[in-house]
């Protein structure tokens, strides 16, 4: 199968390279800025064009790893009628398609990509939607190749799925952010807090988050509450976080 | 060298079975319940007790491994005048032994621990603070012993290392379990999102978080944005958190 990468941003690369890596054909690979092209078709030992007319039209399949509005130009301007046209977004629904393409579905790994971090895509769970069931086992049986987690994922599904990785990642993300901050404060390094942070993803691997949950919210230590509500005196942001937060957990499991 | 552990939580199972397994001699289980203190003089293969006036005076150290309270009322009330008393919590500080013991220190392990999940205590941080040189090397030393990560941390800095830890993993715990409600209400499994959840926590041990942040509210991507809030339309909680926090993530990466 000969493929077209439509973009050269951390899911691009990751992605052409973990199909490559298991046999496919990347011909080409489009961006908008010469170096980022340059960047993702020397790595995968291919071309590149910057210019959409330049875009080579004998390819199975495209894919499309797009920033939302970029996608939406593109879709509206390029045009092979055969092909099978795919975009890997979280939350760009199917039907974004209609009317500008006769095959097309969506490939969409949920996973964070950093460009210089290598990923294990055997492990990446690839969420697959088809126009018709037939593109639907075929962008099934792609993702099965690269990876062992594969899933049928709706559109509306999708979209739930990304929101709901915008707690489990970003936010998350930005409470290690928050400690990080708070320990730069006090001089201590965030070396110390790299295990806790590893152990409590770990955890959360076998139990489901609502059994994980420990600390002073969820018993209600008030003494302890108060004590770090007062150490955050000041730091406006970070005591509204702390008050909503712990609001929230005590709400959850007072119903237990 | 003899110990006896006051309290037999989730802290004191670990780090007592870790102090054994690196040879030393833990003659006596203390607990307010019966049961309590016999699973864990069971693990450990020693006595128990739950009654205060029967815990073995004649060791050389007592850990204290129970909630604030239950320490403050316990250290008032039991006295070995030369035996070494640490206890082993984030958010109490070292001056509480004051006139209650007369050779005192804090042997803090920084880590979210479950009764049934093993763990590898060499990785654990663990946080000594002595009421003086003498004894604070001495916690140094016992601390190495089972652990590779060990670190002088004075009573001040360890309040907010307490605080950093509810960020890091008590709050993120609570994004993983909202995002585990998004999913279950959309019919899609939580096994899904595991996979993003460990990467996010894998990331920061090499990238510092405010590198490592992605997702619309970094890029400020108000289309996506609206899309999520509309989606969280009656749910009222999630909507203000998702508000808050996104606004604090573009207020604190606006100022690259």
């Amino acid at each position: 199968m000969k493929a077209v990468f439509i973009g050269s941003g951390n899911v691009a690369t990751h992605l052409a390279l973990a199909l490559q890596a298991k046999g496919f054909t990347i011909s080409q690979v489009y961006s908008r800025t010469t170096n980022n092209a340059e960047v993702l078709a020397n790595k995968l030992k291919t071309a590149y064009t910057i210019d959409i007319y330049e875009i080579d039209r004998t390819a199975d399949i495209y894919f499309y790893a797009l920033t939302d509005n970029a996608f939406k130009y593109f879709i509206r301007n390029f045009d092979v009628p055969n092909a099978l046209h795919v975009h890997t977004a979280g939350s760009v629904s199917l039907r974004e398609f209609d009317g500008f393409a006769n095959k097309y579905g969506v490939f969409y790994p949920l996973q964070t990509f950093s460009k210089n971090r290598p990923v294990d895509f055997s492990e990446i769970p690839i969420c697959v939607e088809g126009c018709n069931s037939g593109v639907q086992e075929q962008l099934l049986e792609i993702a099965k190749q690269i990876s062992n987690k594969t899933f049928i994922i709706t559109s509306e599904q999708r979209k739930k799925l990304h929101l709901a990785a915008v707690f489990a990642c970003n936010f998350t993300n930005y409470m290690y952010d928050v400690a990080s901050m708070i320990l730069e404060d006090s001089g201590v390094s965030f070396e110390i807090i790299k295990p806790l942070i590893l152990e409590t993803a770990e955890k959360v691997q076998t139990l489901i988050p609502y059994e994980a949950q420990t600390g002073p919210a969820v018993r209600y230590d008030e003494k302890t509450i108060r004590k770090h509500l007062y150490m955050l005196s000041g730091k406006y942001t970070f005591r509204r976080m702390y008050r909503i937060l712990t609001k929230n957990i005590h709400k959850r499991h007072k119903r237990k």
